[in-house]
């Protein structure tokens, strides 16, 4: 069949399993040659083609709830329910998002972006199912990383607990985005290592033909469990959830698939069908990635798999800068540790973690735990840094404010991909932690204008003993390191003017800076420029200073305006009863969709030609 | 040995079992008559007499680190590390803290509030302790129902991981505050009726005498290992995290306790000590507690284990207003749903979950997947309805935000305890939120004046189709059931004006509304009253009339200034060019302590008489 041909799931329940395993063929050289262009998650759409075909094989979506935690894998998916002709505008503006999108299909039942949230969704439909007398299947589909955060076990605890029907498709590929870490993944391997579950499958036949006769279903499925029970070493980790486990199962193999899958379908009650995937399949460069290069790709050539965008000469992005810098300290001060809740690539720690093995710690999907655990770090003498993407460290707000900064400890965040994001879209722009973490006591927020300020600051951070946060965005910036970066003082603003008698006061912040000022100079426009690199505590002196000089202001901000920056400002001096022009530029208060930086700043007003209408204007009212 | 005479730890290790047995005895009943005076943690405590005696006696603290999780059981601690003469003070202003607090006591090693940090903070002190080359204990106490939260698992799967040193004491009461929920409850039960330890002892004294030569340890250990797993049902909830695991013991048997945890100190690696407590031990009204209300007391009668604060007529707490209300409406709607995370009593939901027990859902101390799970529940045809302590909340943020705002579902909050809460003090005080929410989108955020309001603000929830915040503080109002109560227009404020000639007006919230009212009547001071019960929306017409009004504005707020109503109403004010006067009142950028309310409200500026001062200053001006 014709992948082109692919309405909807139904299309595809009539083929034969020759023909199906022809269509993962051909789905896998399209997810490929499209991601290739598109850029996107290919390594865990590539480990999850036979089973997506599966689930939609065996299950009636969208009467059936699939939920695909995190929604990045749900490539497939899409393909299969009738997206195969937008799939080109993938993670563009106004095309296709990279997760799971309601508006986009009745297929897609849940959102999500930040893992391992599939549990706590799936048990809600089961009981929303079960009171309003409903009948369908929910299945969430979760990976092995996401199912050791604790969110997902906290849901694990319900729902054995609560003992509705529901299939959990264990996608277990032995990684997240890199190699994970912790005890349970050890539980995991000896689950793994067990005899397969198609070496007994005439037991299962067995089973099958009684399942058929009605009541004799539940003792069919009790044999069922026994017979898996007897045949792997240790089901505990589920057992101890209260939940049936039936695998392990090759996830590449679609006869066992749909014949496993069928079972659990039947099952009563919560069970845990365990797919052994392989993340990157049938792409030779993607199967051999064990760093997790491939997890998230930029556009590259499909027939050599090299990365095709280009990093000008002498330019690193934040997150190198960042890292690289911390090394450099390191060495001087052995008491600075690295922490990241398994974003070692992401965050560009591998060669942190490789020169300083046992200061480092990936602590897993864990972020709360992390934190807490830089907390008591802190508390013990060592100086820890936690990497942390802004979004993810949403999920962190309580040990932040109750174990970092209540009790003043010295942990150094590094909260990336701060800002606007891009083509990953609603779920991980970084717009949100000012507002968030300013009203937060003890806590020292800042983000660097360019690479030397950022090396300034980690130095300032480290320097000092309270609570210190530096955003960083995505992307890439010019770097020369430097050894002797010097401390800045906390909360020092700096300004430059742009010609002489200046119109105005722009107060904005990170590589924004440079490029007002830049423009400004370009354009003749005579303003000055303020780099407010301390959200909190901010330049009161300069504050004070630029009331008293009486031009406009304006500030421009490129996260929410709400509760941010610009608010702080106006608390200052409505405060200290100071009289000043002030006009904001930021995020209006609502989520912003997926697309490339400039048209999202295009469309949300946050562009730099908006800000200098704004400059003209003021300029248009003082003639 | 005189209780009154216990210095620190060092004076319990040369008592005799009996001394002990004596000394446990004694501290119940200083326990008993104490907490009748003072309020507190009773329950806890009372369990915990002589697992905390025996820790003591075996560890050496301050140099081994004890840390309690949560931190309330942490009251027989207190009174063995010198604390006694201080113990009337407790939760008193200036008092001792209901909490382990770093600056009482060099025996207090860590701090929290909020449930589960206990095991990231041994293993941080963990790692500490093995990269400075140093040498003591960590021992983490941590509950059943803390030990199945999401951050604690987290931790687990690290610590089972790094396999570092630590004695983990599972103080296993069947109960945090009131009965347990969840799957894991039911792997605890297998190994609460096991074999208890001490069956077996004469196999232990062997293994003993092997531990002491040296090389042998790790092979004793490995027997014992043996002779437990041969002599317990299960052991692999522990197993699967790969952390050895000792016990049942009988929490209250002195001679076995000391004897366990001499053998879990010698251990090496991460080692579970399963522990079996009884909440109340000793004291017959708090051990037949089944709900929770001995959990957390006011003043009682110790003879009668009455309590004594009472409640005038036609009162009720908030927590009751909004359960009762919310009964109501149940009545009428079926697809309104109950959720808390594990605060049934404290939220007063008992007769909610008895009315609708298929309605009704105990998470767990899981705020995370609480959250979530109502989001689902609402995207499901639900209305849910999450009862929830604004401190705790805090653990939520991301799931509020991501899962609940970003879909923008119809999901109720009620944040009970919000602003400060007197006695818990500073990790409990619900003082964030406002802050920590308003710039979330799509979410509105409300508090009623009085239980008329609130029962019509819970209607207009429910009547309504996006997130929906009401929160409310401790304490008791006046009720009376208003079956009619209507709905209100979103965003509405509303005002009443004192007097003539009014000199200024209050934008105020909450119960203050009234009490402001009610003073400037008694004192024939002439000023508008605005009840600000939404803080967002905002009543945008009503900010307009204010400013085109002219009259000086007092924002008398009772939370967080930082980022708080006042915050939004000069970022509107603003934002639309309307110069108006606004004096701000609310809580500093600071973590605020324990104490009464009156107490702590006069020491932080925000009680009533400081704000008639400002509004004397006004006048004054007038004049």
């Amino acid at each position: 069949m014709n992948l082109y041909d692919i309405k909807g799931p139904a299309d595809i329940r009539g083929l034969s399993l020759s023909q199906l395993n022809a269509l993962a063929a051909d789905i896998r050289d399209f997810l490929v040659e499209s991601i290739a262009k598109t850029g996107g998650h290919l390594s865990s759409n590539l480990g999850v083609v036979e089973l997506t075909i599966a689930l939609h094989y065996v299950f009636d979506s969208p009467r059936d709830k699939l939920i695909f935690d995190v929604g990045h894998q749900s490539y497939v998916h899409k393909l299969l329910t009738g997206r195969l002709p937008q799939f080109s505008t993938l993670r563009q503006y106004k095309g296709l998002s990279g997760f799971q999108k309601r508006k986009e299909s009745v297929h897609d039942v849940w959102e999500a972006g930040h893992s391992s949230t599939s549990l706590s969704a799936a048990l809600g439909m089961a009981i929303a199912r079960d009171l309003r007398d409903e009948d369908y299947r929910v299945v969430p589909i979760i990976g092995d990383g996401a199912l050791s955060s604790g969110m997902a076990m906290e849901a694990l605890n319900q729902i054995g607990s609560e003992q509705r029907n529901m299939v959990i498709i264990f996608n277990d590929n032995n990684m997240s985005i890199s190699k994970n870490v912790g005890a349970l993944d050890t539980a995991f391997t000896k689950l793994r290592t067990s005899k397969p579950y198609n070496t007994f499958k005439s037991d299962l036949s067995d089973v099958l033909s009684q399942s058929k006769a009605g009541n004799n279903l539940l003792q069919g499925m009790r044999n069922i469990k026994n017979t898996v029970k007897e045949s792997v070493v240790d089901t505990s980790i589920f057992g101890n959830f209260n939940l049936e486990y039936i695998g392990p199962v090759d996830g590449h193999d679609l006869k066992m698939l749909v014949k496993v899958l069928r079972i659990a379908k039947k099952h009563n009650g919560p069970i845990v069908v365990h797919v052994i995937t392989k993340k990157g399949k049938g792409y030779s460069y993607a199967e051999e990635d064990a760093s997790g290069v491939w997890h998230g790709v930029s556009h590259f050539d499909p027939n050599t798999g090299k990365v095709l965008s280009k990093m000008p000469p002498h330019h690193a992005s934040w997150s190198e800068i960042l890292s690289e810098s911390l090394i450099q300290l390191a060495k001087q001060d052995g008491r600075i540790v690295a922490l990241t809740p398994a974003m070692i690539s992401g965050s560009k720690l591998n060669d942190f973690f490789h020169q300083f093995p046992k200061r480092s710690f990936d602590c897993g999907i864990a972020e709360e735990h992390t934190v807490t655990l830089a907390a008591s770090l802190a508390l013990s003498g060592m100086r820890p840094f936690v990497s942390i993407y802004s979004s993810f460290m949403q999920r962190a707000y309580d040990q932040i404010q109750q174990d970092v900064a209540r009790m003043d400890l010295p942990v150094v965040f590094g909260i990336d991909r701060c800002g606007l994001v891009g083509e990953d879209g609603e779920t991980h722009h970084g717009v949100f932690d000012i507002a968030m973490l300013r009203s937060i006591p003890n806590l020292i927020l800042s983000q660097p204008k360019d690479a030397l300020e950022a090396q300034q600051l980690l130095k300032t951070a480290f320097a000092q003993a309270h609570p210190f946060a530096i955003r960083y965005p995505r992307g890439n910036v010019e770097f020369h390191p430097e050894p002797d970066a010097k401390e800045l003082p906390i909360g020092s603003w700096t300004r430059k003017q742009t010609g002489e008698y200046p119109i105005g006061t722009i107060i904005t912040y990170g590589s924004d800076v440079d490029k007002v000022i830049a423009k400004a100079q370009a354009n003749n426009i005579s303003i000055h420029v303020v780099n407010a690199r301390f959200f909190k505590p901010m330049d009161e002196s300069m504050l004070q200073q630029l009331a008293k000089e009486g031009l406009p202001i304006i500030v421009y901000e490129t996260d929410m305006r709400m509760g941010g920056l610009s608010s702080a400002i106006l608390e200052y001096y409505n405060d200290h009863q100071l009289s000043v022009s002030i006009k904001r530029i930021g995020l209006g208060d609502h989520f912003i969709e997926h697309g490339s930086m400039p048209q999202l700043r295009k469309a949300e007003g946050i562009d730099i030609n908006t800000l200098f209408q704004e400059i003209g204007a003021i300029h248009s009212e003082i003639r």
